[in-house]
C-alpha cells in the first residue's frame, strides 16, 4: 500500500487533503497529512479510514525524514524556505517532492541527482505558479501545432474577494498571506515589450497599473510581477516581443494603494520612532511635508496632489490612518504599522467567499495573420473550500494521483510546462469546474 | 622636531599641504605627505624645506605604520573605510589622528582607549561635516550664556560650481565623488520638524525640496540628509523642536534629477541589460511606459506628466539622454549608466572655479521672545586652491598646529563642537577669509 505524506495543513490545504482522501481507496493508498497543530490536520482529515494525521516539529529533522521515508510522494505546504530541506530527504530516500513554489537556484542544483535516482521534483504546481503555466503552455503548443508563433504574452493573477463578500472600497480582503500584499512590488520589476527590455521602479508600479475589463466580472487593475523575463527560457519562446506576468486587483485598489508607497509608508527599511502611544493620524503625519495651519486629511490631500473628493483619499480614510486611535504595534517597520492597520480592515470573515482571477491575453502570428486570444479563468470559493485553497491543492494532488498511477514518468527537478502534466490536469481541473474562457 | 603626516595627496589636499608648509617654520616641524602616487605627493609639496614627500602602497600596512610612528599627528584624508586601521595604528603608537570623514561605531569604540593613550582622534573635522559644527555651535553656545534656548535648527551645505563658471542648465558640476552624487538620498531620510519626526522616501526626497534664496547668490534647492537625529545629543539640544540638514544645489537642479529619479534611473541594485550596443535613448525607454507613435521625449514628457517646454524636460534632453549614441558602459547599474552619462556633461574643467555654500537657519527663544538667527557662508575656489580644498583643508591645518602648540587639551574620539575647537578654529578661518555674514 502507498502512501502519500501532505506537510502542512493550514488554510490551502483542504481542497488537496479532501481530493486525496476521495482518491485513496482507487489509488490503494493512504494520506499522512503532518502539521505542527496536530489538531489542524485531524480537522482537515475527519475521520477518513485512509487518514493518518500526525503532529510534527519541523525542527525535529529525524521525525520529518521518517514521515518522508514513509511515503511514495511528499506534497509539501511549508513555507517556501523549508522546500530545499525537504527535497534532500526525498533525495535521500527516492521519493517524489511536489511544491506550489516558486523553483530557486538551490532547489535547481538537485536536478542531476533527482535524475539520477529516478524521482521527480515539481515546482510550481500549484495556481500561481502553476496553472498559469499549465494553461499558457497549452495554447502555445496547440498554436505551435498549427503553425503560430506567439508574439505577444500578457498574463495576470489575482487571489481576490468574490463579489457576493466584497463590501470595502479597495474591494480587497486578506486571503493570502497579508505581509506579502503590504510588500507586494518591492524590488526590481522586469519584462519584455515590444523587443525591449523595460524596467519599472517600486514608485511607478502601481501607478502603472494597466487597466483590464474581465467579462462579466468588471474592471481591474494588473500591476507587473518582479522577473518576467526568466520564463521566457522555460516556455522556450523564442520569437516574443512582448512578455509580461502580473498580479490583479479590482479597481481602483492600485490607486489608493500608490498613495501609500508614494509616501514612503509601506517601507520596511527602517524603524518608526514610536513614544509608545504613537497614533494611527500622527504616523501618518511623519510621512506628510509640514505644513502650519493644515490638519492631518488636507496635509495628505496636499502632499499628493489629491482633491478632498478623491477615491484615493476616500479609500485612505476608511482605513483609519487618521484617527486618533493609538497604533496598536510599538515598534516595527512602516510596513508592520500599515500590516496591523489593513489586518483590522481586510478581514476575510467567516463565511465569506473568495475569487481567484487569471487572464492570459496572447497575440500569436499564424499565416502571417496575427490571431489574439484571451484566456480567462475565474474561481470562486464554496462552502467547502476557497478558491485559493482549490486552484492551489487540486494541480497538487492531480500530480501525486497521476504518479501513483504511473501516469508521469518526468524525473529531475521540473515546472509543468509539458504537455504530459498540462493535459491531464487541465482536464481533471475541468471536471472539477475550473475551467479557461476564450 | 615634531612631525606631521598627511595620507592622501588627492585634489582636496592642496590648501591642507600649502598651511602645513606655511607654519612648518613656526612650529618646528617637518610635513610628510603620503600618496599611493608619490608625483601627486612630490607636486603638493613643492621644494618645500620642510616637506617629505613619499609614495606608500596603502596595502603595505608596516610601512604605512612605520610612518605613523614617525609621526606626532596624522590627517588622514584616505577614503572613510580606511580610517579604523589609521586609527587603530595611531592607538598603538600614541599619534593624534584628524579626519573629515563621519564618525562610526567602529571609530567611536575606540573612544576610552584612546583617552587611556591620552590621544585625540577627530573625526567630522572638514567642511561638512566640520565647520558646520563649528559656526553651529558657537552661535548656539553664545546663545545660551544669553539665556536663549535653540528652537528650530535648518543647515544646509552645498559643493558648487562658483557663478562665473557656471554654464550649463543644471548649475552644477562635479567637484567631488561623482557616484555619491548619483546616489545622493537612497536610503531612509529622517528629521524633526514641529516635535514630529518626519520621514521622507527616496521618491519624494527632490520634490520637496525647500527653495532657500541667498542673498547675493540666487535661489538654492535643499534637500534632506539621511540622518539628522544623531546630532540632536551631540549638540546637547533638549528643547528643539525642528532641527534638519541638508544639502544644497542650484534651483532647478533637484527638479530636474527628481525626474530620473521618479523613473527608476538611479537605480544601483540591477544589472541593464546591454546586447553591447545600447544607445542612449534606448536605456532612457527602458524606463519608459510604451506608448505606441510616440518619440522617446514625448515618451518621457508623458510618463512624467511635463510640458515639452518644461524646465526638468530641457534639462534632461541637454544631457544626452535622448540620444542615439551608444552608451560607453556595457555592464553596470542603471546609476552606473547615469555616472557615464553625467561625467561628460558635469565636467569640472581647468581653471574653472567652485563655490561652497552653507546656511544655517535658526530660531532661538530668549527672554519669551522669538529670535532668528541666519549664519551664511560662502567661500570661493580662487587661482590656487578650490574653494572645497580649503573649507575641507584649513579645519584639519589649524588643529594639527594647535596640537603642537599644546593648545588642545581633548582626548579620546570626538567631533569639534566644543570651544576649545570652534573659537580658535573659527578665528583663523576667518582671518583666511573662510567667514559667517549673519
Amino acid at each position: 500500500m502507498s502512501n502519500i505524506l501532505v506537510l502542512g495543513a493550514g488554510r490551502s490545504s483542504s481542497a488537496l487533503i479532501e481530493y486525496l482522501l476521495e482518491q485513496s481507496a482507487g489509488l490503494n493508498c493512504t494520506v499522512t497529512v503532518a502539521d505542527q497543530n496536530p489538531e489542524s490536520a485531524r480537522q482537515k482529515t475527519g475521520n477518513h479510514p485512509a487518514a493518518r494525521p500526525v503532529g510534527i516539529a519541523l525542527e525535529d529533522a529525524a521525525a520529518v525524514e521518517q514521515l518522508i521515508n514513509e511515503a511514495s510522494v511528499v506534497i509539501s505546504l511549508l513555507p517556501p524556505t523549508l522546500h530545499y530541506k525537504v527535497a534532500l530527504s526525498c533525495l535521500k530516500y527516492g521519493r517524489h517532492l511536489l511544491t506550489a513554489s516558486y523553483v530557486n537556484e538551490e532547489i535547481r542544483s538537485l536536478d542531476l541527482q533527482a535524475k539520477e535516482k529516478g524521482i521527480l521534483i515539481l515546482m510550481e504546481n500549484g495556481l500561481d505558479p502553476g496553472i498559469d503555466h499549465l494553461s499558457a503552455m497549452k495554447e502555445i503548443d496547440s498554436m505551435k501545432e498549427k503553425g503560430g508563433v506567439l508574439k505577444s504574452f500578457r498574463s495576470y493573477t489575482g487571489g481576490l474577494v468574490a463579489p457576493e463578500s466584497d463590501n470595502n472600497p479597495w474591494h480587497y480582503k486578506f486571503t493570502w498571506n497579508p505581509k506579502n500584499v503590504i510588500l507586494a512590488g518591492q524590488g526590481n520589476v522586469k519584462y519584455l515589450e515590444n523587443n525591449k527590455f523595460k524596467y519599472i521602479p517600486y514608485q511607478q508600479l502601481f501607478a502603472r497599473a494597466e487597466e483590464i475589463e474581465i467579462e462579466g466580472e468588471g474592471i481591474f487593475e494588473g500591476y507587473a510581477n518582479r522577473d518576467s523575463l526568466s520564463y521566457l527560457k522555460l516556455y522556450n519562446l523564442n520569437d516574443v516581443s512582448t512578455f509580461i506576468r502580473g498580479t490583479l486587483r479590482k479597481s481602483p485598489y492600485c490607486r489608493g494603494w500608490n498613495s501609500l508607497v508614494q509616501l514612503g509608508m509601506t517601507a520596511d527599511s527602517f524603524e518608526v520612532d514610536n513614544p509608545g502611544n504613537l497614533t494611527w493620524s500622527q504616523f501618518a503625519d511623519s510621512f506628510l511635508p509640514e505644513i502650519p495651519g493644515k490638519n492631518i486629511e488636507e496635509k495628505f490631500c496636499l502632499a499628493l496632489g489629491l482633491a478632498q473628493d478623491a477615491e484615493e483619499f476616500k479609500m485612505i480614510r476608511w482605513t483609519g490612518l487618521f484617527s486618533d486611535e493609538v497604533c496598536p504595534v510599538k515598534k516595527g517597520t512602516p510596513a508592520d504599522y500599515l500590516l496591523s492597520l489593513f489586518e483590522k480592515k481586510f478581514v476575510f470573515a467567516q463565511g465569506d467567499k473568495d475569487m481567484i482571477v487569471m487572464q492570459h491575453q496572447m497575440q500569436f502570428e499564424i499565416k502571417k495573420q496575427s490571431e489574439n486570444i484571451n484566456a480567462t479563468l475565474v474561481v470562486k470559493g464554496d462552502e467547502k473550500h476557497s478558491a485559493m485553497a482549490k486552484t492551489v491543492g487540486l494541480p497538487l494532488g492531480i500530480t501525486a494521483k497521476l504518479i501513483l498511477q504511473n501516469k508521469i514518468k518526468l524525473t529531475g527537478v521540473q515546472i509543468p510546462v509539458m504537455k504530459e502534466l498540462y493535459e491531464p490536469l487541465l482536464k481533471e481541473l475541468e471536471e472539477k469546474g475550473i475551467r479557461f474562457k476564450n
